[in-house]
């Protein structure tokens, strides 16, 4: 058995993990941590865990995160970055859910979080967890860098089209749709069920901190500068991104759909959590609700110069931490799909 | 493995038994039948189970159904009386998702379900797949009758203060709140997102079908003719039962709070999937959202001769799909828990 | 015109006044203060109001809201009572939105509310604002206390039964579901859509500050001592509120369902603000979503010994805001319907 | 006062309109016609309107409608193009909120609504009934097409920008989110809540009704070909459209952010129900629930070469019955806000 560690459990990405773990057949979860709840049991902060956790949660404690295989850290941005380290140290295998190590360009990454980083050493060794990008390099990290929910959606679907150099690189057009619980558990205005439901508004168009995660996961297999406007959307549910991606097609491509639908079959028909479906589907966000699953459906509507990618994922899931446990199948060598054989729950 | 058919499975229970299905590790789905949509790949209707699912809906046949060690009607009310003596004959053991067998007095059944019984002779033998009162009777039963969603939640709420006989037996009143998938996936105009999201409505005030069925249930246990006002209510969500239970207690009675909560923890404590949660708890139907467990809460509030009980399940699951599926394991001498241990969707 | 002073305008029953308000033909509004959002125009905060009201939140200050013809108080409870005798002494008008003025027992408001009275000598003179009961004390008030949006629904769906004394008065049920917003606008985290939302849960089972003003509503008007069991619930939507009133008939009383609706019928002919429903409807909160309605249905099921009365309204408007203009309307002797014509909206 | 009557009374955007014409102080409503309702009370089928309306509906009878000055239809396609002819011939204005007389070029029309059209002479006399564009001809209309939801949402965000020849009009994106009550009322799987909540999809991409409209009244505006990709998404509210519309800027217009705001400003500065919201603002489609408001903000994101629009909406409103007041008001002389002043309902 895999001995896990959790930093930071209270959030929605730390209740999904404790979801995903405590169905995991090849793992065993020693701690859960959280300084605001230390002593309260995990099954009472979350009653859905009743009989399946009997956990309490614990002040963080560097000996005994220590004495881990695994540390996942489902913090605020800037925490897993003055721990990481004295794990890694340690021998313990790191993987971070918030954006601490996504950023190779340490002034970049400081611009946009607002920190000054506390481990720039640790940044160019860790790797960007996407395994449909990634996966050697992952099985032998030592500190996983989980992509954002935002940029899973996005990098799935466009990097078919970037890596056969279909379309134009400075007019990519990403509209995405996201759930609420993409804001996490934090005691805001704008989230609450009477502000955010029966309502849809853009956030975020004149930048989100998404947008160099993505752009630097694209222009890392595109090879070229990326130009990409990016429009986060706050949608009345609660799970589920909805990526609609927009593309201008290169005048000398003559592909039509069917064959830009064949080069999506071809990239991932290894894949065991990309699904391409068949050319005039609609994904749902609610047929991956709860599923380590991205459903992407591309079209070429007539009359237009653009490509249409649509891509669907649960951002608790293939969008955290469903993605950080396929991370850590990797890591130990396990079957990457172990403990991630949920059926999406429909309706 | 055990060879499983399925009769009707278009609807929302059918959907969330293939959910269960294709997870149990014990089962081997061999057909699922839908006259309407014969021929369809069941992942293409619901493509949550794209990749867990590779059967297509085939007609209703005998034959094929016959060579199955056990066949769930997923369907509506009056279907399964039609075929299942012949199952039986053929040695296949059924457990019906609907109301045909639920009801013993045949009479009473016509009368609220507007048909005449097409199988009478069966009706005795059937057993009412309740495995918290008829475990035993389960694990031999040829024929289970699933209970319904609300006879679930009201039944499991009232038991333990019938069987001590703590309160009055013709002042019973259950207030159920329920979400909008026990009206089932038929194209109607009133469970319309446009017309049940935002909304709550009581209905069937002056009689709802599973009102015998609670009472039939509450007499066998407490041998008293039971008067209960049932009133249940269409609330906007998808999945979801919260019974409010409201008994008179006897006026000889001098229980507290705590004597009754011990009495309903004495009860269930054995139960893998009743739980009761400590005195002062709030049993959210989320809690329960995907999962085979109904928990429950105590109450009784001061200066009231009441006590309340809260019930919540997921309608589909404990309420059905869920239910049935612990009656297979029963009926097939598997663990009880088996393919039943998803931890609930939350948030 | 009458001109208009509204303390705390940030709260939803704030924003509710403030729609209304704007397009009530006889009122002039003068101020709307904050203290957190002085300065900041009220259109900024609720871009609803944009082209509305051209005002800016104020610091509340007592030589401004002097020169008022009335003030409405929407704050927190325990505001109101620190400055209405101020206003009261300077001539001013005070309708009180929350729950300062609406017990007249001292001692057990303190109980319930936590709070030592700072005004306790208004409070005998201070008029309960439910006009299908206090009409005329209303028309001559100085200080008028509006009622809960719980104790509202159930007042009125009780207040017929108990003044013919139909029933007993020491089982009295009402199990009320409401909409998030009544709420409030708090930063909460048990109001986050991801918590609120795809859920139920009853909550103060053991006890709601609702209890005693509905307890000496109920009294005042049946001469008896009330035994009431009152159990709120939290619901997925935003405005709403259904109260499912259950009462035991007294063995003497031979009524029929028909019989009780025409003594509701008669009760309320002559209320331009409650609608009975003919027998065997279902209200829906939706039907009274904006508008300034309780609509009313009875029932006496078959077999029971109980009455069971459906009463919805939309919490923020007969509940709170609604309610308080309909009060201003009575107590500056306008037309009781000026300014609360609107039909709801649906869906 | 003006006679109105309506043809088609049972849908959303005919208890929209009822709604509004009841609170219209310069109508008379007539008749409310429905084959399938006639002689249900119109208040039974919508208790919203109890009390404010006291007609049945009737079947649609010539001569009955002859003796209104105005008829509405709000139709299914295919309808008011079989009366219309008759109507205008005996002097009765036309409003119709369906898409009988919006597309000038009867083929294109044909092709996507699947039908031949029954009253061709009309189509030309039509007038396109989006008053920011065509206010001087709806004045003087007999006839009146009302434009589609998404065509008014679409338009209104693109025209200032086509107007200043800003952008490239061959790669304009309108990425467009709507609610269900966009789908109407009838009693479809897809639009239940418990398939369409909870979940995004996006639909009709490779072709909508609504885009051949679109296309034709921007080309009006631009005097160029327009090359649009629409993309409209089903989202899980009632009510609210909002347009994300993403246009690239010519590479000679050296304006900034500011620079197209005012463009913005100025072209709608005297529109009542236009609103271009300050730079930085997220227009919320709760902001115009239940108004007849257009919403507008404007971006012109860093580092990239499109202008982004945002437009919301409330696709029952502004989108349908309110357009068709506001066309009603310009066709009979009428202030154009009257009866619309409603304040957008929020929460």
């Amino acid at each position: 058995m895999i001995k896990v560690g959790i930093v930071g459990g209270t959030g929605y990405t730390g209740v999904e993990l404790l979801r995903l773990l405590a169905m995991h057949p090849r793992v065993s979860l020693q701690c859960v941590t959280s300084r605001s709840e230390s002593g309260r049991m995990v099954s009472d902060l979350y009653p859905n865990l009743r009989g399946h956790l009997d956990l309490p949660f614990t002040t963080p404690d560097l000996s005994q995160l220590s004495k881990c295989d695994v540390v996942f850290f489902a913090t605020p941005n800037g925490v897993a970055m003055q721990s990481a380290n004295d794990l890694l140290n340690a021998g313990v295998k790191v993987i971070d859910l918030a954006a601490d190590f996504r950023i190779k360009d340490l002034e970049l990454w400081s611009r946009w979080y607002g920190l000054e980083h506390a481990c720039p050493d640790r940044v160019a060794e860790a790797v960007y967890g996407l395994p449909e990008v990634n996966r050697e390099k992952i099985r032998s990290a030592q500190l996983v860098a989980c992509p954002g929910c935002y940029p899973t959606a996005v990098q799935l679907g466009f990097l078919p089209l970037l890596e056969h150099g279909l379309v134009h690189t400075d007019l990519l057009i990403a509209d995405v749709k996201s759930g609420v619980s993409g804001a996490g558990r934090q005691a805001n205005v704008s989230t609450l069920l009477c502000e955010a439901s029966e309502s849809i508004k853009a956030y975020g168009v004149a930048g989100h901190r998404h947008l160099p995660e993505i752009t630097q996961g694209l222009e890392e297999v595109s090879k070229n500068l990326i130009g990409l406007t990016f429009v986060p959307h706050l949608t009345p549910m609660i799970r589920g991104i909805h990526g609609t991606l927009y593309a201008v097609i290169k005048p000398e491509i003559k592909h039509n759909e069917q064959d830009i639908y064949e080069i999506f079959r071809e990239r991932y028909k290894s894949e065991p959590f990309v699904d391409v479906m068949p050319l005039g589907s609609e994904p749902e966000t609610r047929s991956v609700k709860g599923a380590n699953t991205c459903r992407l459906a591309v079209y070429k509507p007539a009359n237009a110069k653009t490509i249409v990618v649509l891509s669907v994922i649960d951002n608790l899931v293939k969008g955290a931490a469903g993605q950080a446990v396929q991370n850590l199948n990797l890591m130990f060598g396990l079957d990457e799909s172990e403990g991630l054989g949920q059926v999406a729950l429909l309706p």
